[in-house]
């Protein structure tokens, strides 16, 4: 299946099909005249698939070596990105060199960062292995690392040339991160598309089995509902940011939690209070919230806090998130399933009251 | 003076005039509701300038912190810009804050790299203070840092929001950093200009005392050929590589005599040494040489190497060069005064055997 992202000149294909890895290199060289090609992986997939795509690179006439950084938001660093910059100016790559990124989010943000700075931008590709990767960070160009003192503040805006999904590489998709990709998949009906959360609804046990029919129209329509807003706000002025639902009050999970809670389990936590919030704003109704939280369970999300987590540390975390500026808070908060408007001028004191009510402490 | 350059959405303009710093935060103020702002600065610029336009900023009601490097080469560093990065963040700086290069061409470099990946991007003023950076490096978007395997190998293009050249910063420019910038001045004569190369000639007194209605004219002129230059090709595809006259074997000197050569010394000699092997190469006469030595010494520019450097620490600093792809070496030679030609595949060999006639090793 195809999807294209529309961004003019930068414009550039998803494509979702099975047993694409063995063929990396044949497509490569359609996408560009360079020989050279890096491989960014993580120890878990790149032992799984790392050794496929660099045997099908070299038989296309490929130059390539691959870095492997150990799996975990932790590698996601700006000294790590130096590293595999140094790897590439010791390798000798040039301008017109590709860097492909192998994995999950954390590889594909870091391979991004360093595709954006070396030597002002090389080729970069997209090959996510990962549910989470698949539906959400390898589309729209957000490439980023780490600070002590937030998640993601490094970072630039750069499209990749490619999007290539093998859903072949989820068949050894831990439980665990195949339900951290459905939180984010669940967004996309909260925040858009009704129809498509009734979907999800209908089709909970097949998807929960990883039926390959139901997986792949899952996919694409989380693909081409990310492609239309990144295609219509790619630097994120204004609708762009309704991507972000669940996600600042799920910053702020996940750094207090130290990112024991993954992305995806922060965020299914956030959609709740930010519905809880909402509803306490009588913005939306109890049935709203209900029906968010019977999705979540009915893919084993969480619904609420089950760590022990300082309030205050949540909350610094909450202020770290790039959508604060300036001390006024703004929050994504839904209306009804499927709508989601983006609120300004919400002050600390307001979320403080709120969490101190809702949160175990 | 006013010049624009001409990017769609991401256009900006150069102003040129007197008194410009002590009106910095009311001309930001019109640009940006952002209220904070980040001088970067080097300790020759900073301890000269740096008050005058802090004292601005907090007049208009700007939240302003002041980072001062060392000034030099050395600085511009990929752990320099994680210094200012974590600063940003200590600081609390916001997405919609502004980062102000207040000096030459590497604090530009430098201060423009972290604009373009702190938070993805934030608001960018360049305040070029030396001649070089006012008529190049603080025009069209080239922002890097160093690494100890290549010059500017880490980087992005990332446009200004605006470029203000106060014109009176010129006035405490050392001698040898005036010389340094007329080397990129004479460039622009020889790539796209031969009236401007007359201008040159013929007012070359007048510019070397830094007579103000020369100086301005001059500094106009190669803005506005920059920026007709980058409006035309921003990412370097084509016709913005001409911008490189001289520059591959600069970068050689550069880095084999471990930056002893100012930026715009070994573009001179650079350039001198592109128009001696296009005239061997039978692409233009030996007058074209004559006339660039002639204006270069007028500006008591070097045209020959007197450095002592090795062959081998020359080839490989220009092997290193972004213009140099797969081992096939691409420069740009000129045809005659005010043309040049982008020339590809010319072997190493072809570069080293050149060489070896001329450069004292």
């Amino acid at each position: 299946m195809l999807i294209t992202v529309d961004l003019g000149e930068r414009s550039y294909p998803i494509e979702i099909e099975q047993q694409i890895l063995p063929q990396i290199g044949v497509r490569l060289s359609e996408l560009t005249k360079g020989r050279q090609a890096a491989v960014i992986t993580d120890d878990h997939v790149g032992s799984l698939y790392g050794q496929i795509v660099l045997d099908s690179l070299a038989k296309a006439g490929f130059e390539t070596f691959c870095y492997t950084i150990k799996a975990g938001e932790e590698s996601k660093t700006f000294a790590m990105s130096e590293t595999i910059l140094s790897q590439l100016l010791q390798h000798q790559f040039h301008r017109d060199c590709t860097i492909i990124a192998l994995g999950g989010g954390v590889v594909g943000d870091l391979a991004g960062f360093c595709a954006s700075i070396y030597q002002r931008g090389v080729n970069f590709i997209q090959i996510p292995t990962s549910l989470l990767a698949q539906v959400d960070s390898s589309v729209g160009g957000k490439v980023a690392v780490n600070h002590a003192l937030g998640k993601n503040m490094i970072g630039s805006f750069y499209q990749p040339k490619a999007v290539w999904i093998d859903l072949d590489t989820l068949s050894t998709l831990p439980e665990r991160h195949w339900r951290n990709g459905m939180a984010e998949v669940i967004k996309y009906g909260m925040i858009v598309d009704r129809d498509f959360f009734a979907f999800l609804k209908e089709h909970s046990a097949a998807i929960n089995c990883r039926e390959k029919t139901a997986v792949t129209e899952m996919i694409a329509r989380c693909c081409q509902l990310k492609a239309q807003v990144v295609a219509k706000d790619e630097q994120e002025r204004g609708l762009r940011a309704k991507l972000n639902f669940g996600h600042t009050f799920g910053h702020g999970l996940e750094i207090a939690s130290h990112f024991d809670y993954l992305h995806g389990e922060a965020i299914a936590i956030g959609m709740v209070l930010a519905s809880l919030f909402a509803c306490e704003q009588k913005m939306c109704t109890q049935a709203v919230i209900d029906e968010l939280r019977t999705l979540l369970q009915n893919f084993h999300l969480p619904v609420a806090m089950e760590k022990a987590l300082s309030l205050d540390d949540v909350l610094a975390g909450m202020a770290l998130d790039k959508k604060v500026t300036q001390g006024s808070w703004v929050l994504i908060l839904p209306q009804a399933v499927g709508q989601v408007e983006i609120v300004n001028g919400i002050t600390q004191d307001k979320v403080r009251n709120f969490l101190e009510s809702k949160v175990k402490s």
